[in-house]
């Protein structure tokens, strides 16, 4: 093996595929396809923007795990993943977004030749790349194997971070504050929306010292005024207006780990409801905080924010947080955990979660949200350190 | 019906719904259920980044599309979207990335309400979106219904622009033409790769004059030297170096539509090796431009380019183009047609091309591409107006 450019070391590696292959011998799971980019990353450091075709990464329980993809996107593996040469497995171009031809027939074949034939296979039911097709295709071609769902198995092994990681994550944490500070400053009546975003987006690549940013897995959403209680608009070439509110929803990357932070600026006097909702999310916030302890479960954490803006006549229907980390588009949160009132799971040191009560109301939305780190003892420890509250300028 | 902030006539809106109905009757589908988030907005205007939960658009042969999605985001169907309130069907939180529930199971019960119980049902096989776990949950909530492929009917009604789509176009060319000039503007031994990204997306955010830029479907990729023997690798903190290419693949984007531009900076004496590939890129592009005309087909294109190529020695593997225009992550291609020798699809007056012959060999690789668009007459005109062959600075 290779090291190259894999961001972590052997061992962080080594812990990884103990991890997942732990959980697959407990499922009798003999190989495992992952095709989500993060699991694939997580696993042997491959990094690219090829993921709009199929690929993926096979782990069974022996040797290094394997990259299975695109012949172009081989290269890429060879200069971003720390596996060897002979782990590497492309297929030819033939077989890209064809009518005729699809991926998995050359998977399927690949699997029998590595001797799965008859095998217990999980793959990723439910992600955004292991399409419908590619299953239905993989059944056909693999009628003596047992194809099963391992969804989420790799992403669930991702929650609790290694001490490498967390490093990235507070390298990403100072990212974030740069945005958010950049904002703060620039953000004024008449400045159009884009021209915001654009200073946002040089920010955050530009990055912080030596840390250069990576692109965010959900690009910058600002809304304004009554978009804002809309809470998926990204942006348009509208001005900021006076008495408006805007959220920036936005993260810091460092290396594809996300440290997401949204802060509220309102142009003008604060109206009244607006006062009142922002103290309640902050009251809630920090009751979330210090309720997110290990030992507690998730839930623990919506129903500590819950219960502060009930009592302010609040209702969230939504909810309040998910794990982050490494993470491709569409989405940077890690699938897994959420933060509502039916998820029992128990915290543990070293996960880590964007806790993101935005309120999304009739007219207007606002979003004041921290990425926390579970800590050994005591509440939860906030990746960045900026004011809560709804950021006002006059 | 409200024609809201939907970019485009309702004319133009008719126009799609009368092609994709022909479509389905021709294929006796009564329902259609399209969740590529291209799809989605290409009919009904509808632009968030919520893509990463379940949502879709069914289009039956009467009325209006309807939006089917989480309940936070149907504020912003209200927001973007051309459609009636009526139109609207939100799904609860507590679907969202559970794992004892599924949204399909949601949008089952709402196509037996609309009378689809035993209906001939569309789906997008294969799409990012779709995922197999929604195939498999419909299946099993609808077992009288003929669930049938449906792969790529939207994407291919798309395929020959309209006047109000190619005025987007346009327009997304003019910033494509800015980012590639800010590139060779700024690229210099020494400068962070992150730090030229960073002016890349301010330059491509900002637009030209009231013409704000949107997001790419795809990040810029970047990659130097031998990094360049790799099509999809992003950036990093590395900097320019002298003696050595970098590819710039980038797109100018105006509300969705995008026009990729990609261009080769040589920083110093261009070696004779490149030249010699750059020079008959050149003019392997200029003669996929002629073949590039109404009534040839997709493969003529990839024929001319590869014949001339060929003469210089030069073995591509990999197809040369795809068809553009509205995009959301993770491709801005279309999916459909591939200009490649298998392909004999019939080009016509309207159809969009990124015509994309990458060189990617063993120690270097350079790009030089052009969006193009088919003519009633003539060879293909191309968006943007910019010199070929490797950019050089010396």
């Amino acid at each position: 093996m290779d090291q190259g450019r894999a961001p972590f070391s052997r061992a962080e590696y080594d812990r990884r595929l103990a991890l997942v292959r732990a959980q697959m011998a407990t499922r009798g799971i003999d190989a495992l396809f992952v095709e989500d980019p993060s699991n694939m990353a997580w696993l042997t450091g491959y990094d690219g923007w090829s993921f709009y075709v199929h690929q993926g990464v096979i782990l069974t329980h022996e040797g290094e795990p394997l990259w299975w993809g695109r012949a172009m996107d081989a290269n890429g593996a060879r200069r971003t993943a720390w596996i060897d040469e002979e782990s590497l497995h492309a297929y030819p171009d033939r077989f890209v977004q064809s009518t005729e031809r699809h991926p998995m027939q050359h998977l399927a074949a690949l699997l029998k030749e590595l001797g799965f034939e008859r095998a217990r296979i999980g793959v990723e039911m439910e992600n955004y790349y292991f399409s419908a097709k590619a299953y239905v295709t993989l059944l056909k071609e693999l009628p003596d194997a047992d194809l099963v769902d391992a969804t989420a198995l790799v992403n669930w092994q991702r929650a609790v971070k290694s001490g490498e990681e967390i490093a990235f994550m507070r390298k990403a944490a100072r990212i974030s504050e740069k945005i958010v500070d950049g904002i703060f400053e620039r953000a004024e009546p008449g400045l159009a929306k884009n021209e915001l975003v654009a200073e946002i987006y040089r920010d955050a690549i530009r990055g912080v010292g030596d840390d250069w940013g990576d692109y965010p897995a959900i690009v910058p959403m600002v809304p304004s005024g009554a978009d804002a209680s809309a809470p998926h608009i990204t942006w348009n070439g509208d001005r900021l207006r006076e008495e408006q509110a805007t959220f920036f929803e936005v993260a810091g990357v460092y290396r594809r780990y996300h440290v997401p932070l949204c802060r509220t600026v309102y142009l003008g006097e604060l109206p009244e409801e607006m006062r009142l909702a922002s103290d309640a999310l902050v009251e809630g916030l920090e009751a979330g905080l210090v309720a997110a302890r290990a030992g507690n479960r998730a839930c623990d954490i919506a129903q500590a924010l819950g219960g502060v803006l009930e009592k302010a006549g609040i209702k969230r229907g939504a909810r309040c947080g998910y794990p982050i980390g490494l993470s491709y588009p569409p989405d940077w949160g890690e699938r897994t955990i959420s933060l509502r009132a039916e998820d029992d799971t128990v915290l543990e040191p070293g996960m880590t979660f964007h806790f993101m009560p935005g309120l999304w109301m009739d007219t207007w939305g606002i979003e004041i949200t921290e990425s926390i780190l579970i800590r050994e003892n005591g509440p939860a420890e906030c990746f960045c350190d900026r004011p809560r509250g709804v950021w006002v300028k006059d």
